[in-house]
């Protein structure tokens, strides 16, 4: 799968210079780049969604990279808080990496609760039309609530934390998402599945 | 060089399932990723150089990216302007999402004057020891200024820039670098070719 290359000695090494360009990159990496953005309450399986989907596209040879809270909050989002603007900036930013790994030609995977679709319509907007993949990744407030792999909605309960999705704050469902992946109906292997076979479909990487 | 994948049947894909890590994503790619930071007055040859250096990377099967005015200052950096607050955030943005693209299993190349060695400091402790390559694309400022292929110097000296590097605002050289480039003295070619060996010999990319 990776390709061992030799430079029989730099000094000599002649190429054509040219600008690389995402195509160039895209086709280096046989496939078609795209954002493929969860969405979702807390607990609704996002991560877990997102790992399993980038194990599998990995061990088939293609390209990616998840970006989540572990990544983006502690890192490049770390100046910003949860308020109203906070939470926009926040987004964007990520819909602005998500672009820049595109461009890198990798199948970028976000995993965020990204509840408003103003935000998410703003991510659409930033990249080619059908490279912006909508997932609702779609669980009750109730199945979400129970499964609290985080123990945030006990503290949300408490008051402990405001403004939480779901309880004191808005989901906005997506109104038309590529896909609608429920969790509390399918099994992990085969959400994966759904989602590399629409990738499949939709000409991103090969049948 | 590009992997063709199969997916017999996505629905009946068996995989096994687990976290993929930076070192996976390395593998994958055949090659030890790393941020390529350039440094040096408008004019140096930043650009040119991250570009041809590009340009032989994916030639030769390796996966980078140049991150750079044109795809971060229209884009994810839109909302910061030039104030010395502004600039630090700048940098700062640009060092998290270069780390970002190390763990994706790139090797990333950044090309922006960044004159301030405190700043270029800060990414170099965001990232392992070794994984930062600074290097200084050196030509004096009369050099620069000769060139100035934006004619962004003329601006300035006619005052309509404030607070131009090199002018009226202070480039603070590397002062242990990895690698100088001379501009001025050495060819493209042969300055690229000096960047591919030090990524040889320091077991970047295969010799």
């Amino acid at each position: 799968m990776a390709t061992v290359t030799t430079f029989p000695k730099a000094a000599n090494l002649v190429w054509h210079h040219h600008q690389v360009t995402r195509a160039d990159r895209a086709a280096q990496k046989a496939q078609q780049p795209c954002i493929i953005w969860l969405t979702g309450l807390s607990g609704a399986g996002k991560s877990t969604l997102a790992n399993a989907l980038e194990s599998a596209l990995i061990q088939n040879g293609h390209h990616s990279y998840i970006l989540d809270g572990d990544n983006i909050r502690h890192g490049l989002n770390k100046d910003l808080g949860f308020s109203a603007r906070d939470r926009v900036e926040n987004i964007r930013r990520i819909g602005e990496v998500a672009k820049l790994l595109v461009d890198a030609g990798l199948i970028a995977v976000t995993a965020f609760i990204s509840p408003f679709r103003a935000d998410r319509e703003m991510v659409r907007k930033l990249v080619a039309p059908g490279d912006f993949i909508e997932i609702y990744v779609k669980a009750s407030i109730e199945v979400c609530e129970q499964r609290d792999p985080k123990g945030l909605y006990a503290k949300a309960r408490a008051g402990l934390i405001k403004e939480f999705t779901g309880i004191d704050s808005p989901y906005e469902a997506p109104e038309s998402p590529e896909l609608v992946i429920d969790t509390a109906e399918i099994p992990l292997q085969q959400s994966t599945a759904k989602i590399l076979d629409y990738l499949v479909s939709s000409g991103r990487i090969r049948a």
